[in-house]
């Protein structure tokens, strides 16, 4: 419950690295690259690993397809073909990240299920290294319109695989018929990154807990059906 | 009611440009410089202006001195002397941004106020100026501490002078005793800064109707008391 979208990361990385010749393979996200295997898909988690480091450690503005490459252990020409720039690295980043989303939470109780959610997101943010990813993705996506679009791409897949936890919880009557799903998650998740990108305040437990307490009562009223 | 900070912004560029002799000198908000009078003002506003236009027009990685100097018809001495880099334009246009904050509404009912402050914010962030402007300065503290800290500057004036909309409500009953009155406005802007910093999805006036009606039902159940 408490796995963070880092946490599942950092496993899958590390899993990869220990099993070089029996990884299974991931389908690649990259348009015209149809060819899924062993081979293209260690190159891929190689690239995006760097990138991610390099994201975390320098910002956007500071990635460079030529010291990206040279970390992965992998051919200039490679990078540049499948990749072709910062954005388009930026962009497969986080088609993976949203390919690795943690599963929704099922605790049996609208309540445990959104706090599970919440945690989650704070935990990500408060990791130093995913922070500083976060970071990196939302500042990116403030400057270019290709990364603004791939960071849409990965909340929509992150909202879409958490809306069950709704759907549940209407189906237990737990929440006014004709909830949307997604607004009761967004109310959740707001809170935490308006602190987090935008005014920059500190995030603990207690703000986690009182996006949830809001988001209930706030649900309970009917502010998110119809 | 419905002017933006935007708006309050344009206003103060056409007097200060409208009346170059006549116009009420500003205090400086720059350290060290003590000496508040029309001629330091008056190129505070011109820089100032230029480096709104420059960050709508380019971002914040573009921000250029020797450019900002030029458009601002102010030499680059002074420039470099009083802002000395793009972050001290930046830190110093939020000061003025925050300085120049919109009065907190007054409806004479919670709702009224709230509705006011989700309009100001929803149309400061879809002002096509205005709202290039926050993503260039959301991006901005992403990258940089020191623009990090003036945003959250900006910010903590800007709940703090919406604070008495939270206590004149609970005078008049209509709000759990010791609601939190930062809380409960940062409730109204959190889901539509979301939207706009970090989702990228559209921002409605369903949007910003759903944050207050969110928010009034989070309030009414104690969720941001205690």
């Amino acid at each position: 419950m408490n796995e963070t979208v880092a946490d599942r990361s950092y496993l899958t990385e590390q899993e990869t690295h220990l099993s070089e010749s029996s990884g299974t393979p991931a389908p690649s996200a990259v348009p015209g690259t149809q060819r899924p295997g062993g081979r293209t898909a260690k190159v891929r988690r190689a690239v995006l690993d760097a990138t991610g480091e390099a994201l975390a450690a320098g910002g956007f503005h500071t990635l460079n397809l030529d010291r990206i490459a040279a970390a992965a252990g992998v051919g200039k020409t490679t990078v540049y073909r499948r990749w072709g720039s910062p954005v388009g690295l930026v962009a497969d980043l986080l088609a993976d990240m949203a390919e690795q989303s943690v599963p929704a939470a099922d605790t049996g109780s609208l309540a445990g299920d959104l706090r599970a959610n919440a945690a989650l997101v704070r935990e990500t943010l408060t990791d130093p290294r995913m922070g500083a990813v976060f970071r990196a993705v939302i500042a990116a996506a403030a400057c270019d319109g290709e990364c603004a679009r791939a960071l849409n791409g990965f909340y929509r897949t992150r909202l879409a695989a958490w809306a069950p936890v709704a759907r549940r919880a209407e189906a237990r009557g737990e929440l006014p018929p004709g909830t949307d799903p997604l607004e009761l998650l967004r109310a959740v998740s707001a809170p935490l990154y308006y602190r987090f990108a935008v005014t920059h305040e500190e995030l603990t437990e207690a703000d986690a807990e009182r996006a949830v307490t809001a988001a209930l009562a706030a649900a309970a009223a009917g502010a998110y059906a119809g």
